[in-house]
């Protein structure tokens, strides 16, 4: 019997690198092991699997009965819906510790660095095992993601280490180029519809009872989304009805200028204002310098749910 | 700010001598750290401690406002009351996942191994630091002790590879006689009061809505328990009604025979039936080869309340 190792539903680059590279290294150590995702593939993931020569993982949604190997968070709301009825054997992390439990001991590597892909480097040192080339080199643009290319302040000097590492192994010279090619890939919204773009990387939060929804969008130039920013906001608004949600919050970051304008609807009238002192005008708040969801936007918030 | 490194409530050998060994390494690798504790020591900790030449660990019971790292465990009910106040900056622990969050990413190195301290022992191979004869000492006995010398489940090779290396720094050539050493002062029970040893090693899980407690008690030999098995079974049918417990169950491990007996109060009268097969007779059953509430207690019981 397989560990399947799987990251969080609306998977994003590091959870489905992450998935691949912990399920090489897996069946390196004697641990059989495959790569499944919980959803579609963004449009930056299917670039980099191209790029580096990956299949796409299997859709896998059930797990009762399994042994799973969770990366990339620690939420029950994020991990599949029949995780009760599925053996967690380990947890690669990144974030804050979440509400999954165990009945039974298990292997948990969950640091404080900017991408689960990091701590994976790490377990290939501590076990020892060579990177092959097209794993270090999903490692690398999981890496250059999840660190917006070094800018985010979630990114540590570990990060950055590893990255050096990992972009010798694929033999990528230009790290920063390769990074900007990603987020070029990212920031073509056009044409894609207004509801796959607002849940392209999209979360749930529960904040002190109350359900919370926070995307992000992360571009280049935040002039892609001026033409369809109003139906962005009448789509948050649909979804917080939908999902019987307290809040919606849209980060659109703009990776250049450093900073992200964050679209909001809210039962709470004042919810940025307390959260980040800032007050929402028309539904938007324009938050300097905040490029990390993770690390700038959720804890505040937390604190202002309590 | 130090980080106050801390294990569990009622804490054991294991909690007190992670405490020590990991503020050890904090500070070694530039962060300031202070080993504390949350209750008495039990005379094995003590006799750890003398042998090595520690003081006990500051006893602090308010953390709200500061940094803790929690070893030995990741449950809200083993850890500080005011829990919730502090900030958990990282875990260290070789139990199930339990239900401890936090609103920031922290460091996790959780393993599937026999004590906290052999990852402990992993963290300093990490870091590159090298363990001090004493530090090595009190490492090497809390791992003797809560692999019951080798004997129980829960003991894996990465255990016994530590005690070796460990064994080597504390300059201790017979592990066995230091182990059998240990386990005649932890089976010493005459003359201390009948409520002190069932909260000696006792801990409450919340087992499907359910507070359930568990003692154990570990000795060479179970004749120890013959005069005051009555009053032992007397006590734990008292803690249950004073903590509006569904159960409690007190384990008496005899670790020469490799088995325990255990003393049973439950709301359930077939709770040892459903979780082990074994029905309970005058509030008795003997489980053969049961030496890890952890490993071989827990799980079971967790199942039977589903």
């Amino acid at each position: 019997m397989p560990i399947y190792v799987v990251g969080h539903k609306i998977p994003d680059s590091d959870s489905i690198c992450s998935a691949i590279a912990l399920a090489h290294l897996k069946n390196q150590i004697g641990e059989p092991a495959v790569a499944t995702r919980l959803g579609e593939l963004s449009p930056e993931t299917q670039y980099i699997l191209d790029k580096f020569g990956f299949e796409t993982p299997e859709y896998k949604t059930s797990y009762a009965g399994e042994k799973i190997f969770i990366v990339d968070h620690s939420e029950v709301g994020q991990a599949p819906d029949d995780v009760a009825d599925a053996t967690i054997v380990g947890i690669v992390d990144h974030h804050k510790l979440g509400d999954l439990t165990t009945s039974t001991p298990l292997e948990c590597w969950i640091r404080p660095v900017g991408c689960s892909n990091t701590i994976i480097k790490q377990m290939y040192d501590f076990y020892g095992i060579e990177i092959p080339k097209n794993v270090a080199g999903v490692m690398l643009c999981a890496i250059l993601s999840d660190t917006v290319i070094f800018k985010s302040p979630t990114c540590t000097p570990v990060d950055k280490a590893a990255v050096e590492d990992l972009a010798r192994l694929a033999g990528v010279d230009d790290i920063v180029a390769l990074g900007m090619e990603m987020f070029k890939v990212k920031s073509a919204v056009e044409g894609t519809p207004v509801r796959d773009l607002v849940k392209r990387d999209f979360k749930d939060f529960d904040m002190n009872g109350h359900k919370v929804g926070v995307g992000q969008l992360e571009v280049i130039d935040l002039a892609v989304f001026d033409s369809i920013k109003d139906d962005l906001q009448a789509d948050i608004a649909a979804l917080k009805e939908e999902g019987g949600r307290h809040s919606v919050l849209l980060l659109l970051t703009d990776i250049m200028r450093e900073g992200s304008e964050m679209l909001v609807v809210s039962d709470s009238a004042d919810l940025t204002e307390r959260a980040y002192g800032k007050p929402t005008t028309d539904g938007k708040v324009w938050l300097e310098g905040v490029l990390s969801r993770k690390k700038q936007v959720i804890p505040s918030l937390q604190d202002a749910f309590k």
